[in-house]
């Protein structure tokens, strides 16, 4: 461990729980072998794991089968999978002005190389949604709604339930970004509707890098992003449409799906409302007491209003990198500062000149880290406001 | 560690050196907050160790700017990236009938969805390649060579520098499937004229699995595969042109390549010559012993030719599978068996019936673990010849 203040768990959460690299180690040392592909006690461990943390990841997420869930190296190669995979020539898709680039690129390009149709739907400067605006938005190919259940910038959260039960009245498929909101938001795939779920590993369900996943409703078949060896029908020239087969070509990531397995074990043992009430409450202390600092405007939702862990904010016109330099430096503070990979926030935020500071406590944030941040940025806040 | 004698190398590397582990531990323990996604000290420590094991990288395979690599969840996503970022409709490629699923898959794919054309080479029995053979198959459209560098399989290398050259004369791109060489076979990107090289970081390279990456020629610019955040260039709607960043969208999977870097060391440290010899004496070993079994037969180059640490039988028509089944349940002995991802290579060689069981021995085999599998060999035997 290191003396460093950690406010960037919206990045990647940090420490993980201890379990997670024993985990880590355990597969290291004594069965890190390749999962599926051979019939030695090693292989079937290893397939073993997979499979266990592909259970946690079915009860979290209330998946009925762990067989709709298939890895993937971070978040945005299941976006990448999901859209791609799903989106023809000539659809229609609706998203919020929020969303991450990994959500904005594919769409982008799938408009430029596929002839899709896009409509980003006009979120309020605080990140607020009216699904009311989803409903007008749709037109007769609009095949898929895309939303981000959680703001990466500005802490909102999307309705998604609600998103989910408008979609299958008019029978349009609901992606969700959990990139947010997996492991700190209650969500349930069936309950809400959701076709398809992205999630990371190493962020809300506290597993390491390099971890990740979709979740994808069983009656869909994607075309496949990633073709390859999958250990199954081997003969086939095409991808076995086995699940997960079909979605996980090549060698999978056992070391990290590994310690991902302890991770949600941590969640689901702790339970996601007790973690959410947790970040909550560090969150809204904050926001308490940046509100009182002369010259700093917080981003997104009110301070009695639901978010995330993300507080996002500028002190006037000043560079947002120039802040968090200092908080790092002078402070041993780690927040992020920029773009957050998220210009289409920053435009509905009007934060395009100076980007943000991102400050994201984690469930491990104590109290005294929340006071130390506010107290570094008073002592900052003379320079500037 | 564990009791198991394992000879199961090619499909992944096992144990690795202790430095592998302990460098994963600092990591998880210290750094791992997301690369290149803050100011912060463990953003920028976390970026940095990105850096260095690019570096060593480079260092390998003599690249001469370490940012041509990019890193990738496994050889699969490189190889998919290389070939679905590269080849446009109406593209004529030439490949080996040894390639392993993860080239031909995708190569069936886009013959069915973008039009392109294949050619598959005829290798012989033992998976020895003419590279005439390449020459004649040349169109006025012919854009790529695809070649393993050694087959799963058969363990045969193949004349890469050679066919490098021809490549280089007629204008043609060359793709590298270094899945069984990195680290294994002496590989240099420009004295072999390879435009572009996958590689594992799992196997020969002795890191963890969920690493791997694609080398990219300096002049090239591919299609991208995975559209998303890059934590540069964030305001543009496209991919950014800036290497690495715009074939690694996302967030990378910093322990697991923390821990390659101590992989790659090792290799560099021992070097690839040593490695290669000290598999080639084992694997000559090992054919040895197994040559005097009654109704045994090693698939793949003679005894005394080039060949990887790869070595692959049948007995007479004997399931393989039953075969690996028994060596591990009665033996603890952990080899592969059945297809291996490459059903082409077994097209070739004659054993689709069969399959083949596939023993790998690695660095750390011992001239003691060879010979348990031969004598496990000769006690099986009597049951089936």
């Amino acid at each position: 461990m290191n003396d460093i203040i950690y406010l960037d768990n919206a990045a990647t959460s940090w420490p993980k729980p201890p379990a997670v690299l024993q985990a880590m180690q355990t597969c290291m040392l004594e069965y890190a072998a390749n999962p599926g592909r051979g019939s030695h006690q090693m292989a079937v461990k290893a397939s073993r794991a997979l499979f266990e943390t592909r259970k946690q990841v079915a009860k979290l997420f209330g998946v009925r089968n762990p067989n709709d869930i298939s890895f993937a190296l971070n978040t945005t190669h299941a976006l990448n999978q999901a859209i791609k995979g799903y989106l023809r020539e000539g659809d229609h898709v609706i998203c919020t002005n929020i969303e991450h680039n990994s959500v904005r690129r594919p769409l982008e390009y799938l408009r430029k190389h596929r002839g899709i149709e896009i409509s980003y739907i006009q979120n309020d400067k605080t990140g607020e949604l009216n699904v009311k605006d989803i409903e007008h938005a749709i037109q007769q190919n609009t095949s898929m709604v895309i939303v981000n259940h959680s703001s990466n910038l500005l802490g909102t959260i999307m309705p998604v339930g609600e998103i989910g039960e408008l979609c299958r009245k008019k029978g349009i498929k609901l992606l969700v970004d959990a990139a947010q909101s997996a492991g700190i938001l209650p969500i349930h795939v069936s309950d809400m509707n959701i076709d398809m779920l992205a999630f990371p590993g190493h962020k809300g369900l506290l597993g390491p890098q390099g971890t990740g996943g979709l979740y994808l409703h069983p009656d869909l078949e994607l075309d496949v992003l990633l073709h390859g060896g999958t250990g199954s029908k081997s003969e086939d020239i095409d991808q076995p449409n086995v699940r997960p087969d079909r979605y996980e070509a090549g060698t999978q990531n056992t070391v990290g799906i590994a310690g991902l397995n302890e991770g949600i074990k941590f969640v689901l043992q702790e339970t996601v409302e007790k973690i959410h009430a947790r970040e909550l409450l560090l969150t809204r202390k904050l926001m308490e007491g940046l509100m009182g600092i002369n010259g700093l405007t917080i981003l997104g939702p009110a301070w009695d209003q639901p978010r995330t862990g993300i507080v996002a904010f500028n002190i006037k016109e000043t560079d947002s990198s120039e802040l968090a330099f200092i908080l790092d430096q002078s402070f041993k503070i780690a927040v992020r500062s920029g773009y957050h990979c998220t210009p289409l926030s920053h435009a509905t935020a009007g934060t395009m000149a100076t980007g943000a500071v991102r400050v994201s406590p984690g469930y491990f944030t104590t109290d005294d880290e929340v006071d130390a941040l506010i107290a570094a940025m008073k002592e900052i806040s003379t320079q500037y406001a």
